[in-house]
């Protein structure tokens, strides 16, 4: 998906809501797990309650992964269930030697067919670089993250630039691709810091993880870091898909990702 | 597995080198493409070929992701199929929030089994520590790793200790937990710097890929590189597997991977 669609959709449907789809065998409802395929059972109700409501999806791997071949088929089915016009993101903070991140990329871009894959940036350039060699597919680097762990390196001050290591990552990176093809990983529970990163970043989508079940505030996030194509995708994942535990799980995932649509809608209305 | 088998294993073989199965479907001879699971054949033939020489294999996940659900089967025949005494790394980089890294060492140590599993540091303590609560199963943490974009970020100086990325991975990660449970990937390529790492974290094992097809020098490596314990696994991967890519493949893996141990007895013999 080019970024001019990505804007468009977010224009349209007034929403730049990513659904987490943090599919988990042992929180999703007990009725269903008779069925064939529990975990695409789960995903295709809360796809089709909150599909007006967002813009993006985002599969953690890890969960699909934990079931073994099952758990990859029941990905793809969900990939294949998601209807035209949402972008799709791996969540799988993948990165290694290049030969090796081309196989990555191969798996999610052309076997699973994501428009995004989250990409760790430990190991630099060529590990960063084979996934971006797809027309119209995006690598989202982790920069910032929501976790307490992102205290332990990410701040980490060079002694040559006087920046941070996330800044190094946000400012080396762009020489590699264009904000067409490059978003970044930013938590929302470093909200206060997105004003500075957008100044490092201007035209860049940011992948905001941590409001919700982590604590982030979206208004906040929003004032901080929107620019004039939005620039955000924020993602909540248990707090819409686990919004209840009962038999009324769509319904519920449908109300919380609503409601977070329309504070989305106020806060484009003024802040962009 | 415990440091003292690994260690035990090292001293009865006469060799720390690690097999690793970065297993292509377009690379395994022709002739085996015909079988119902060309990968698990390939595995099966390299593993009975080498099984003598080496004291560890490293399936490098991407190879089986690329192929969806059927990859994950052959995977997991392959780990089945590992003789017992062998130390089984998940070359992986994965490293997530909590409870994803839970669900990644859920995924290699449980489902699968690995003893081993590699990790990038990028998001810290807590992205780490889930994988660290299995008895007898490792971390390999990326340090130094063995492509040119080790560059970009793992030099970076902290302006706080004067210490590189790298360095502070290192010393920061064993307040975590002991060398029974964390190993490095410290890169063959950076064979100069081994003799300094090694003062870092004296008593840790070394996962040191690059040597062959990358160009590291194993003598070097060894020299620099070992302590009382070895403290080493060095790994090749396309150098044995694919030493050639006729019906002889799994006699030519043998004889390299052999070749290999009769340079680790040496330097055994010389720097243990």
């Amino acid at each position: 998906m080019t970024s001019h669609t990505l804007f468009e959709q977010i224009r349209n449907k007034r929403s730049y809501l990513c659904v987490g789809l943090d599919t988990d065998i042992n929180k999703i409802p007990a009725h269903l797990r008779s069925d064939p395929d529990p975990i695409f059972a789960f995903n295709k109700a809360v796809i089709d309650a909150t599909a007006p409501y967002c813009v993006a999806y985002k599969p953690n791997i890890a969960f699909y992964e934990a079931l073994g071949p099952r758990g990859w088929e029941s990905l793809e089915r969900t990939l294949a269930y998601i209807p035209e016009g949402h972008f799709t993101i791996a969540d799988a903070k993948r990165g290694d030697i290049g030969n090796t991140s081309a196989l990555y990329a191969r798996t999610f871009f052309e076997y699973l067919n994501f428009d995004a894959v989250t990409v760790a940036p430990y190991m630099g350039e060529d590990s960063v670089t084979p996934f971006l060699q797809y027309k119209d597919k995006w690598v989202i680097l982790l920069a910032h993250t929501s976790n307490a762990g992102s205290q332990d390196f990410q701040l980490l001050e060079s002694a040559n630039s006087g920046r941070k290591l996330y800044e190094e990552v946000i400012l080396r990176s762009q020489q590699w691709t264009g904000p067409d093809r490059l978003m970044y990983v930013v938590g929302a529970t470093q909200a206060e810091r997105i004003g500075a990163i957008r100044k490092l970043a201007p035209d860049h989508f940011f992948l905001v993880p941590g409001i919700g079940a982590q604590g982030g505030d979206l208004d906040s996030v929003s004032k901080n870091g929107m620019n004039a194509r939005c620039g955000l995708l924020v993602n909540s994942s248990r707090a819409i898909i686990y919004a209840s535990s009962g038999k009324d799980f769509a319904d519920a995932a449908a109300r919380e990702a609503r409601k977070v649509q329309e504070e989305m809608d106020r806060n484009l209305q003024q802040y962009l």
